[in-house]
Protein backbone atom coordinates (compact mmCIF):
# COMPACT_ATOMS: atom_id res chain seq x y z
CA UNK A 1 0.00 0.00 0.00
CA UNK A 2 1.28 3.57 -0.76
CA UNK A 3 0.60 5.71 2.35
CA UNK A 4 -0.32 9.40 2.00
CA UNK A 5 -0.16 11.25 5.42
CA UNK A 6 -3.43 13.58 5.65
CA UNK A 7 -2.13 15.22 8.74
CA UNK A 8 -0.45 18.22 7.55
CA UNK A 9 -3.76 19.82 6.69
CA UNK A 10 -5.14 22.99 7.35
CA UNK A 11 -8.82 22.03 7.57
CA UNK A 12 -7.88 20.34 10.37
CA UNK A 13 -8.79 21.92 14.01
CA UNK A 14 -5.65 20.30 15.52
CA UNK A 15 -3.22 21.45 13.13
CA UNK A 16 -4.43 24.66 11.54
CA UNK A 17 -3.06 26.92 14.31
CA UNK A 18 0.61 25.83 14.18
CA UNK A 19 0.74 26.91 10.89
CA UNK A 20 -0.94 29.82 11.01
CA UNK A 21 1.75 30.82 13.52
CA UNK A 22 4.62 29.37 11.27
CA UNK A 23 5.23 26.73 14.30
CA UNK A 24 8.02 25.34 11.94
CA UNK A 25 8.92 22.25 15.26
CA UNK A 26 5.50 21.68 15.43
CA UNK A 27 5.07 20.66 11.46
CA UNK A 28 8.27 19.51 11.13
CA UNK A 29 7.01 16.72 14.43
CA UNK A 30 4.10 15.74 12.29
CA UNK A 31 6.04 14.93 9.48
CA UNK A 32 8.07 12.92 11.07
CA UNK A 33 5.80 11.12 12.99
CA UNK A 34 4.01 10.47 9.55
CA UNK A 35 7.40 9.28 7.78
CA UNK A 36 8.14 6.61 11.16
CA UNK A 37 4.34 5.17 10.86
CA UNK A 38 4.90 4.20 7.56
CA UNK A 39 3.77 7.13 5.32
CA UNK A 40 5.17 7.30 1.96
CA UNK A 41 4.28 10.50 0.76
CA UNK A 42 3.34 13.35 3.56
CA UNK A 43 0.50 15.64 2.27
CA UNK A 44 0.35 19.16 2.77
CA UNK A 45 -2.86 21.59 2.46
CA UNK A 46 -2.36 25.30 3.10
CA UNK A 47 -5.93 25.89 1.73
CA UNK A 48 -7.67 27.65 4.38
CA UNK A 49 -5.33 30.32 4.14
CA UNK A 50 -7.26 32.03 1.09
CA UNK A 51 -5.15 35.50 1.29
CA UNK A 52 -1.39 33.61 0.57
CA UNK A 53 -2.44 29.75 0.21
CA UNK A 54 0.72 29.99 -2.31
CA UNK A 55 3.24 31.25 0.11
CA UNK A 56 1.84 28.95 2.77
CA UNK A 57 2.13 26.30 1.10
CA UNK A 58 5.72 27.02 -0.10
CA UNK A 59 6.54 27.21 3.80
CA UNK A 60 5.10 23.96 4.34
CA UNK A 61 7.21 22.23 1.41
CA UNK A 62 10.73 24.28 2.78
CA UNK A 63 9.86 23.41 6.72
CA UNK A 64 8.86 19.75 6.03
CA UNK A 65 11.54 18.95 3.36
CA UNK A 66 14.15 20.25 6.32
CA UNK A 67 13.09 17.62 8.52
CA UNK A 68 12.39 14.17 6.37
CA UNK A 69 13.18 13.27 3.18
CA UNK A 70 10.12 11.68 1.91
CA UNK A 71 8.04 12.80 -1.15
CA UNK A 72 5.32 14.91 -0.77
CA UNK A 73 1.82 15.32 -1.88
CA UNK A 74 1.13 19.22 -2.77
CA UNK A 75 -2.56 19.42 -2.19
CA UNK A 76 -4.21 22.11 -4.02
CA UNK A 77 -6.55 22.89 -6.72
CA UNK A 78 -4.93 26.15 -7.01
CA UNK A 79 -2.38 25.98 -10.29
CA UNK A 80 -0.91 28.60 -8.72
CA UNK A 81 -0.22 27.57 -5.43
CA UNK A 82 1.08 24.12 -6.74
CA UNK A 83 3.35 25.78 -9.09
CA UNK A 84 5.18 28.08 -5.97
CA UNK A 85 5.39 24.98 -3.86
CA UNK A 86 6.81 22.62 -6.65
CA UNK A 87 9.54 25.08 -7.60
CA UNK A 88 10.65 24.79 -3.41
CA UNK A 89 10.88 21.11 -3.81
CA UNK A 90 13.54 19.28 -3.10
CA UNK A 91 13.05 15.75 -1.89
CA UNK A 92 12.21 13.26 -4.28
CA UNK A 93 9.21 13.23 -7.14
CA UNK A 94 6.10 14.63 -5.21
CA UNK A 95 2.24 13.89 -6.15
CA UNK A 96 0.25 16.30 -7.27
CA UNK A 97 -3.23 16.44 -5.30
CA UNK A 98 -5.18 16.78 -7.59
CA UNK A 99 -6.22 17.53 -11.13
CA UNK A 100 -9.64 16.64 -12.55
CA UNK A 101 -11.35 16.56 -15.81
CA UNK A 102 -12.58 20.12 -15.59
CA UNK A 103 -11.01 22.15 -18.41
CA UNK A 104 -10.41 25.34 -15.69
CA UNK A 105 -8.77 22.68 -13.77
CA UNK A 106 -6.88 20.05 -15.99
CA UNK A 107 -5.19 22.86 -18.88
CA UNK A 108 -3.54 25.12 -16.20
CA UNK A 109 -2.40 21.93 -13.39
CA UNK A 110 -1.21 19.53 -16.87
CA UNK A 111 1.79 21.12 -17.89
CA UNK A 112 3.22 21.15 -13.75
CA UNK A 113 2.84 17.99 -14.07
CA UNK A 114 4.87 17.22 -16.72
CA UNK A 115 7.25 20.18 -16.48
CA UNK A 116 8.23 18.88 -12.92
CA UNK A 117 7.77 15.06 -13.86
CA UNK A 118 5.47 14.63 -10.61
CA UNK A 119 3.09 11.65 -9.80
CA UNK A 120 -1.00 13.62 -9.90
CA UNK A 121 -3.83 12.30 -8.12
CA UNK A 122 -6.70 12.29 -10.27
CA UNK A 123 -9.93 12.71 -9.21
CA UNK A 124 -13.14 11.25 -10.97
CA UNK A 125 -15.07 14.17 -11.86
CA UNK A 126 -15.42 16.75 -14.74
CA UNK A 127 -17.67 19.67 -15.64
CA UNK A 128 -20.91 17.64 -15.51
CA UNK A 129 -19.90 17.64 -11.57
CA UNK A 130 -19.96 14.72 -9.45
CA UNK A 131 -20.76 11.31 -11.17
CA UNK A 132 -23.36 9.04 -9.26
CA UNK A 133 -22.37 5.61 -11.07
CA UNK A 134 -19.68 3.10 -11.43
CA UNK A 135 -20.01 3.50 -15.01
CA UNK A 136 -19.95 7.58 -15.27
CA UNK A 137 -16.84 7.29 -12.68
CA UNK A 138 -14.73 4.88 -14.51
CA UNK A 139 -15.64 6.87 -17.83
CA UNK A 140 -13.96 10.02 -16.04
CA UNK A 141 -11.26 7.79 -14.89
CA UNK A 142 -10.13 6.09 -17.70
CA UNK A 143 -10.45 9.42 -19.84
CA UNK A 144 -8.05 11.47 -17.76
CA UNK A 145 -5.68 8.23 -17.70
CA UNK A 146 -6.01 8.24 -21.46
CA UNK A 147 -5.47 12.13 -21.54
CA UNK A 148 -2.55 12.27 -18.97
CA UNK A 149 -0.61 9.21 -20.79
CA UNK A 150 -1.00 10.48 -24.16
CA UNK A 151 0.55 13.91 -22.32
CA UNK A 152 3.67 11.70 -21.70
CA UNK A 153 2.35 10.65 -17.83
CA UNK A 154 3.78 7.44 -17.05
CA UNK A 155 0.75 5.11 -15.90
CA UNK A 156 2.45 4.56 -12.69
CA UNK A 157 2.77 7.96 -11.94
CA UNK A 158 -1.24 8.39 -11.86
CA UNK A 159 -3.31 8.03 -8.88
CA UNK A 160 -6.93 7.77 -9.09
CA UNK A 161 -9.22 8.73 -6.83
CA UNK A 162 -12.32 7.39 -6.88
CA UNK A 163 -13.85 10.49 -5.08
CA UNK A 164 -15.32 8.68 -2.00
CA UNK A 165 -18.99 10.04 -0.78
CA UNK A 166 -20.28 9.57 2.72
CA UNK A 167 -22.58 6.02 2.79
CA UNK A 168 -24.82 8.59 5.58
CA UNK A 169 -25.92 10.57 2.46
CA UNK A 170 -26.16 7.32 -0.03
CA UNK A 171 -26.34 3.57 0.72
CA UNK A 172 -24.89 3.16 -2.92
CA UNK A 173 -21.98 5.20 -2.17
CA UNK A 174 -19.45 2.28 -0.57
CA UNK A 175 -20.17 0.03 -3.43
CA UNK A 176 -19.85 2.97 -5.79
CA UNK A 177 -16.67 3.68 -4.60
CA UNK A 178 -15.68 -0.07 -4.03
CA UNK A 179 -16.64 -1.42 -7.73
CA UNK A 180 -15.00 1.97 -9.03
CA UNK A 181 -11.72 0.67 -7.50
CA UNK A 182 -12.04 -2.53 -8.69
CA UNK A 183 -12.22 -1.46 -12.60
CA UNK A 184 -10.26 1.03 -12.52
CA UNK A 185 -7.35 -1.46 -11.28
CA UNK A 186 -8.83 -4.83 -13.65
CA UNK A 187 -8.56 -2.33 -16.62
CA UNK A 188 -5.15 -0.43 -15.87
CA UNK A 189 -3.16 -2.12 -13.47
CA UNK A 190 -0.33 0.23 -13.49
CA UNK A 191 -2.36 3.01 -12.48
CA UNK A 192 -2.32 3.35 -8.78
CA UNK A 193 -5.58 4.05 -6.43
CA UNK A 194 -5.55 7.10 -3.95
CA UNK A 195 -8.62 6.70 -2.04
CA UNK A 196 -9.39 9.34 0.45
CA UNK A 197 -10.82 6.86 3.40
CA UNK A 198 -12.75 8.98 5.78
CA UNK A 199 -15.32 10.52 3.55
CA UNK A 200 -17.01 7.49 3.92
CA UNK A 201 -18.46 7.79 7.26
CA UNK A 202 -19.02 11.57 7.26
CA UNK A 203 -22.08 11.79 9.44
CA UNK A 204 -22.64 8.40 10.73
CA UNK A 205 -21.88 7.55 14.01
CA UNK A 206 -18.62 4.99 15.23
CA UNK A 207 -16.68 6.49 12.22
CA UNK A 208 -13.58 5.19 12.72
CA UNK A 209 -15.59 1.30 12.59
CA UNK A 210 -16.54 2.42 9.41
CA UNK A 211 -13.32 3.47 8.03
CA UNK A 212 -11.32 0.40 9.19
CA UNK A 213 -14.21 -1.85 7.35
CA UNK A 214 -13.63 0.87 4.19
CA UNK A 215 -10.09 -0.03 4.09
CA UNK A 216 -10.22 -3.86 4.14
CA UNK A 217 -13.00 -3.40 1.51
CA UNK A 218 -11.74 -1.27 -0.92
CA UNK A 219 -8.25 -2.93 -0.22
CA UNK A 220 -10.17 -6.48 -0.92
CA UNK A 221 -11.14 -4.35 -4.46
CA UNK A 222 -7.69 -3.68 -5.35
CA UNK A 223 -6.68 -0.47 -3.93
CA UNK A 224 -2.75 0.43 -3.55
CA UNK A 225 -3.13 3.76 -2.15
CA UNK A 226 -5.03 5.70 0.24
CA UNK A 227 -4.36 9.27 2.00
CA UNK A 228 -4.85 8.24 5.78
CA UNK A 229 -4.14 8.86 9.36
CA UNK A 230 -0.56 6.53 9.43
CA UNK A 231 -0.76 7.51 13.23
CA UNK A 232 -4.25 6.39 13.67
CA UNK A 233 -2.34 3.19 15.11
CA UNK A 234 -5.76 1.01 14.94
CA UNK A 235 -6.17 1.66 11.31
CA UNK A 236 -2.61 0.37 10.13
CA UNK A 237 -3.64 -2.78 11.87
CA UNK A 238 -6.10 -3.98 9.74
CA UNK A 239 -3.75 -2.30 6.81
CA UNK A 240 -1.44 -4.90 8.01
CA UNK A 241 -3.74 -8.00 8.49
CA UNK A 242 -5.27 -7.24 4.90
CA UNK A 243 -1.82 -6.96 3.36
CA UNK A 244 -1.14 -10.53 5.33
CA UNK A 245 -4.64 -11.70 3.76
CA UNK A 246 -4.57 -11.11 0.41
CA UNK A 247 -1.06 -12.70 -0.08
CA UNK A 248 1.35 -9.32 -0.04
CA UNK A 249 2.96 -10.24 2.76
CA UNK A 250 5.15 -13.16 2.43
CA UNK A 251 5.00 -15.33 5.01
CA UNK A 252 3.24 -12.74 7.13
CA UNK A 253 6.76 -11.45 8.14
CA UNK A 254 5.43 -7.69 8.04
CA UNK A 255 2.30 -8.53 10.03
CA UNK A 256 4.92 -10.56 12.99
CA UNK A 257 6.77 -7.54 12.67
CA UNK A 258 4.16 -5.15 13.95
CA UNK A 259 2.93 -7.74 16.91
CA UNK A 260 6.61 -8.05 18.03
CA UNK A 261 6.86 -4.06 18.18
CA UNK A 262 3.37 -3.85 19.56
CA UNK A 263 1.62 -1.89 16.76
CA UNK A 264 -0.73 -4.63 16.24
CA UNK A 265 -4.02 -3.44 17.90
CA UNK A 266 -7.52 -4.40 17.74
CA UNK B 1 -25.73 -12.12 5.96
CA UNK B 2 -26.79 -15.65 7.10
CA UNK B 3 -25.08 -15.87 10.61
CA UNK B 4 -24.52 -19.83 12.02
CA UNK B 5 -23.62 -19.52 15.16
CA UNK B 6 -20.67 -21.65 16.32
CA UNK B 7 -20.78 -21.94 20.11
CA UNK B 8 -22.54 -25.13 20.91
CA UNK B 9 -19.75 -26.61 20.00
CA UNK B 10 -18.51 -30.16 21.77
CA UNK B 11 -14.16 -28.99 20.68
CA UNK B 12 -14.59 -25.73 22.96
CA UNK B 13 -12.95 -26.31 26.43
CA UNK B 14 -16.04 -23.63 27.65
CA UNK B 15 -18.56 -25.85 26.31
CA UNK B 16 -17.66 -29.12 26.49
CA UNK B 17 -18.24 -29.63 30.72
CA UNK B 18 -21.31 -28.59 30.47
CA UNK B 19 -22.15 -30.93 27.25
CA UNK B 20 -20.39 -33.89 29.05
CA UNK B 21 -22.82 -33.44 32.31
CA UNK B 22 -26.25 -32.75 30.17
CA UNK B 23 -26.41 -29.26 31.19
CA UNK B 24 -29.58 -28.14 29.80
CA UNK B 25 -29.67 -25.08 31.38
CA UNK B 26 -26.41 -23.92 29.97
CA UNK B 27 -26.83 -25.31 27.16
CA UNK B 28 -30.43 -23.68 26.19
CA UNK B 29 -29.12 -20.68 27.80
CA UNK B 30 -25.76 -20.70 25.20
CA UNK B 31 -28.08 -20.74 22.30
CA UNK B 32 -30.65 -17.89 23.27
CA UNK B 33 -27.68 -15.88 23.82
CA UNK B 34 -26.64 -16.61 20.15
CA UNK B 35 -30.30 -16.29 19.04
CA UNK B 36 -30.67 -12.67 20.61
CA UNK B 37 -27.26 -11.99 18.95
CA UNK B 38 -28.35 -12.53 15.76
CA UNK B 39 -27.59 -15.90 14.81
CA UNK B 40 -29.80 -17.35 11.92
CA UNK B 41 -28.82 -21.02 12.59
CA UNK B 42 -27.98 -22.69 15.43
CA UNK B 43 -24.75 -25.02 14.99
CA UNK B 44 -24.74 -28.34 17.42
CA UNK B 45 -21.60 -30.54 17.63
CA UNK B 46 -21.02 -33.24 19.57
CA UNK B 47 -18.06 -34.81 18.15
CA UNK B 48 -16.18 -34.97 20.71
CA UNK B 49 -18.01 -37.92 22.07
CA UNK B 50 -16.79 -40.71 20.06
CA UNK B 51 -18.61 -43.19 22.04
CA UNK B 52 -22.08 -41.93 21.58
CA UNK B 53 -22.37 -39.03 19.42
CA UNK B 54 -25.13 -39.91 17.51
CA UNK B 55 -27.14 -39.82 21.38
CA UNK B 56 -25.44 -36.56 22.62
CA UNK B 57 -26.50 -34.74 19.26
CA UNK B 58 -30.11 -36.04 19.55
CA UNK B 59 -29.88 -34.86 23.30
CA UNK B 60 -28.43 -31.30 21.77
CA UNK B 61 -31.46 -30.65 19.32
CA UNK B 62 -34.11 -32.04 22.05
CA UNK B 63 -32.44 -29.58 24.42
CA UNK B 64 -32.02 -26.57 22.52
CA UNK B 65 -35.02 -26.76 20.74
CA UNK B 66 -36.92 -26.78 23.88
CA UNK B 67 -35.78 -23.29 24.61
CA UNK B 68 -35.58 -21.61 21.36
CA UNK B 69 -37.68 -22.01 17.46
CA UNK B 70 -34.34 -21.24 15.41
CA UNK B 71 -33.57 -23.86 12.89
CA UNK B 72 -30.58 -25.46 13.70
CA UNK B 73 -26.84 -26.50 11.80
CA UNK B 74 -26.73 -30.40 12.75
CA UNK B 75 -22.22 -30.73 12.79
CA UNK B 76 -21.11 -33.99 12.25
CA UNK B 77 -19.19 -36.03 9.48
CA UNK B 78 -21.27 -39.25 11.15
CA UNK B 79 -24.32 -40.24 9.05
CA UNK B 80 -25.76 -41.97 11.96
CA UNK B 81 -25.61 -39.06 14.12
CA UNK B 82 -27.00 -37.05 11.85
CA UNK B 83 -29.69 -39.27 10.94
CA UNK B 84 -30.47 -39.69 14.70
CA UNK B 85 -30.51 -36.11 15.07
CA UNK B 86 -32.62 -35.18 12.02
CA UNK B 87 -35.03 -37.29 13.35
CA UNK B 88 -35.47 -35.61 16.91
CA UNK B 89 -35.48 -32.18 15.42
CA UNK B 90 -38.93 -30.63 15.18
CA UNK B 91 -37.42 -26.93 15.26
CA UNK B 92 -37.64 -25.43 11.39
CA UNK B 93 -35.79 -26.47 8.10
CA UNK B 94 -32.34 -27.02 9.37
CA UNK B 95 -28.69 -27.21 7.57
CA UNK B 96 -26.66 -30.42 7.50
CA UNK B 97 -22.81 -29.74 8.15
CA UNK B 98 -21.54 -31.20 6.03
CA UNK B 99 -21.22 -33.02 2.81
CA UNK B 100 -18.00 -33.23 0.70
CA UNK B 101 -17.40 -34.96 -2.56
CA UNK B 102 -15.88 -37.83 -1.02
CA UNK B 103 -17.37 -40.70 -2.06
CA UNK B 104 -17.39 -42.41 1.72
CA UNK B 105 -18.76 -39.15 2.79
CA UNK B 106 -21.56 -37.59 -0.06
CA UNK B 107 -22.98 -40.87 -0.74
CA UNK B 108 -24.95 -41.86 2.96
CA UNK B 109 -25.32 -37.96 3.32
CA UNK B 110 -26.82 -37.48 0.71
CA UNK B 111 -30.20 -39.17 1.00
CA UNK B 112 -30.66 -37.38 4.83
CA UNK B 113 -30.63 -34.23 2.74
CA UNK B 114 -33.27 -35.42 0.31
CA UNK B 115 -35.08 -37.08 3.02
CA UNK B 116 -35.31 -34.37 5.87
CA UNK B 117 -35.38 -31.47 3.10
CA UNK B 118 -32.54 -29.92 4.72
CA UNK B 119 -29.99 -27.51 3.81
CA UNK B 120 -26.96 -28.50 3.29
CA UNK B 121 -23.11 -27.48 4.03
CA UNK B 122 -20.72 -28.57 1.11
CA UNK B 123 -17.33 -28.54 1.12
CA UNK B 124 -14.74 -28.07 -1.52
CA UNK B 125 -12.94 -31.54 -0.98
CA UNK B 126 -13.18 -34.63 -2.62
CA UNK B 127 -11.34 -38.13 -2.25
CA UNK B 128 -8.42 -36.40 -3.86
CA UNK B 129 -7.78 -34.80 -0.38
CA UNK B 130 -7.81 -30.30 0.42
CA UNK B 131 -7.40 -28.33 -3.07
CA UNK B 132 -4.51 -26.16 -3.24
CA UNK B 133 -5.89 -23.55 -6.06
CA UNK B 134 -8.62 -21.28 -6.54
CA UNK B 135 -9.54 -23.66 -9.34
CA UNK B 136 -9.40 -26.81 -8.15
CA UNK B 137 -11.58 -25.69 -4.91
CA UNK B 138 -14.30 -23.85 -7.40
CA UNK B 139 -13.83 -27.57 -9.90
CA UNK B 140 -14.90 -29.38 -6.93
CA UNK B 141 -17.39 -26.74 -5.66
CA UNK B 142 -18.92 -26.59 -8.76
CA UNK B 143 -19.31 -29.88 -9.10
CA UNK B 144 -21.12 -30.56 -5.80
CA UNK B 145 -23.64 -27.92 -7.07
CA UNK B 146 -24.06 -29.61 -10.06
CA UNK B 147 -24.88 -32.85 -8.51
CA UNK B 148 -27.19 -32.04 -5.73
CA UNK B 149 -29.23 -29.66 -7.71
CA UNK B 150 -29.74 -33.09 -9.62
CA UNK B 151 -31.10 -35.14 -6.97
CA UNK B 152 -33.51 -32.06 -6.33
CA UNK B 153 -31.71 -29.81 -3.73
CA UNK B 154 -32.39 -25.89 -4.62
CA UNK B 155 -29.47 -24.06 -5.12
CA UNK B 156 -30.33 -21.89 -2.17
CA UNK B 157 -30.19 -24.55 0.17
CA UNK B 158 -27.26 -25.34 -0.97
CA UNK B 159 -23.68 -23.66 1.34
CA UNK B 160 -20.70 -23.73 -0.24
CA UNK B 161 -17.99 -23.20 2.37
CA UNK B 162 -14.27 -22.96 0.60
CA UNK B 163 -12.16 -24.59 3.08
CA UNK B 164 -10.34 -21.69 4.85
CA UNK B 165 -7.10 -22.71 6.10
CA UNK B 166 -4.87 -20.72 8.15
CA UNK B 167 -2.18 -18.12 6.51
CA UNK B 168 -0.06 -18.90 8.67
CA UNK B 169 0.82 -22.08 6.82
CA UNK B 170 1.06 -20.38 3.69
CA UNK B 171 0.24 -17.13 2.47
CA UNK B 172 -1.79 -18.05 -0.30
CA UNK B 173 -4.85 -19.41 1.86
CA UNK B 174 -6.52 -16.26 2.62
CA UNK B 175 -6.62 -15.26 -1.29
CA UNK B 176 -7.52 -18.14 -2.47
CA UNK B 177 -10.23 -18.34 -0.21
CA UNK B 178 -11.72 -15.06 -1.15
CA UNK B 179 -11.20 -15.52 -5.19
CA UNK B 180 -13.23 -19.11 -3.93
CA UNK B 181 -15.95 -17.14 -2.38
CA UNK B 182 -16.19 -14.72 -5.51
CA UNK B 183 -16.18 -16.98 -8.43
CA UNK B 184 -18.68 -19.56 -6.72
CA UNK B 185 -21.11 -16.45 -6.34
CA UNK B 186 -20.63 -15.43 -9.63
CA UNK B 187 -21.25 -18.32 -11.02
CA UNK B 188 -23.63 -19.59 -9.00
CA UNK B 189 -25.90 -16.67 -7.10
CA UNK B 190 -28.47 -18.24 -5.90
CA UNK B 191 -26.05 -20.49 -3.59
CA UNK B 192 -25.12 -19.37 -0.41
CA UNK B 193 -21.72 -19.49 1.18
CA UNK B 194 -21.29 -20.85 4.51
CA UNK B 195 -17.29 -19.79 5.97
CA UNK B 196 -15.28 -21.00 8.71
CA UNK B 197 -14.16 -17.65 9.47
CA UNK B 198 -11.97 -18.18 12.59
CA UNK B 199 -9.88 -20.79 10.65
CA UNK B 200 -7.80 -17.95 9.00
CA UNK B 201 -6.09 -16.91 12.11
CA UNK B 202 -5.01 -20.23 13.73
CA UNK B 203 -1.60 -20.05 14.71
CA UNK B 204 -0.79 -16.53 14.28
CA UNK B 205 -1.36 -13.66 17.45
CA UNK B 206 -3.86 -10.93 17.54
CA UNK B 207 -6.53 -13.29 15.79
CA UNK B 208 -9.46 -11.53 16.39
CA UNK B 209 -7.31 -8.65 14.39
CA UNK B 210 -7.19 -11.04 11.03
CA UNK B 211 -11.01 -12.44 11.77
CA UNK B 212 -12.53 -9.06 11.40
CA UNK B 213 -10.44 -8.40 8.47
CA UNK B 214 -11.01 -11.64 6.85
CA UNK B 215 -15.21 -11.44 7.37
CA UNK B 216 -14.78 -7.67 6.09
CA UNK B 217 -13.17 -8.83 2.69
CA UNK B 218 -14.59 -12.18 2.76
CA UNK B 219 -18.23 -10.25 2.46
CA UNK B 220 -16.88 -7.98 -0.11
CA UNK B 221 -15.92 -11.08 -2.13
CA UNK B 222 -19.85 -12.02 -1.79
CA UNK B 223 -19.70 -14.00 1.30
CA UNK B 224 -23.18 -14.02 2.73
CA UNK B 225 -22.97 -16.57 5.65
CA UNK B 226 -20.88 -17.57 7.98
CA UNK B 227 -19.99 -20.14 10.91
CA UNK B 228 -18.82 -17.59 13.51
CA UNK B 229 -19.38 -16.18 17.22
CA UNK B 230 -22.32 -14.02 17.62
CA UNK B 231 -21.38 -13.27 21.30
CA UNK B 232 -18.38 -11.31 20.12
CA UNK B 233 -19.31 -7.91 19.60
CA UNK B 234 -16.64 -6.48 17.68
CA UNK B 235 -17.02 -8.87 15.10
CA UNK B 236 -20.94 -7.96 14.94
CA UNK B 237 -19.51 -4.63 14.71
CA UNK B 238 -17.72 -5.04 11.70
CA UNK B 239 -20.53 -7.51 9.94
CA UNK B 240 -23.49 -4.50 10.41
CA UNK B 241 -20.67 -1.68 9.02
CA UNK B 242 -19.58 -4.03 6.74
CA UNK B 243 -22.99 -4.58 5.18
CA UNK B 244 -23.98 -1.00 5.88
CA UNK B 245 -20.66 -0.19 3.36
CA UNK B 246 -22.13 -2.70 0.54
CA UNK B 247 -25.34 -1.27 0.46
CA UNK B 248 -27.38 -3.82 1.93
CA UNK B 249 -28.32 -1.74 4.98
CA UNK B 250 -30.70 0.55 3.25
CA UNK B 251 -30.07 4.10 4.99
CA UNK B 252 -27.91 2.84 7.04
CA UNK B 253 -30.70 1.68 9.20
CA UNK B 254 -29.47 -1.23 10.58
CA UNK B 255 -26.23 0.45 11.73
CA UNK B 256 -28.09 2.92 13.56
CA UNK B 257 -30.52 0.83 15.23
CA UNK B 258 -27.30 -1.21 16.76
CA UNK B 259 -25.48 1.94 17.31
CA UNK B 260 -28.71 3.25 19.77
CA UNK B 261 -28.63 -0.18 21.02
CA UNK B 262 -25.08 0.99 21.95
CA UNK B 263 -23.55 -2.68 19.96
CA UNK B 264 -21.36 -1.22 17.85
CA UNK B 265 -18.05 -1.56 19.64
CA UNK B 266 -13.89 -0.76 17.69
Amino acid sequence: MIIIGEKLNSTLKSVRPAMENYDAAFVQELAKKQYEAGANYIDLNAGMFYKDEPERLEWLVKTVQEAVDIPLSIDSPSPKALEKALRANTNSKPIINSITDEKERYNPILPLVTEFKTGVIALCMDDEGMPETVEDRFKIGARLIEKLTKAGVQPEDIYIDPMVRPIGTGSHYGIVAIETIRKVKTEYPEVHIACGLSNISFGIPVRKLMNQTFLVSAMTAGMDGAILDPLDKKLMSFLYATEALLGYDDFCMNYMTKFREGSLEV
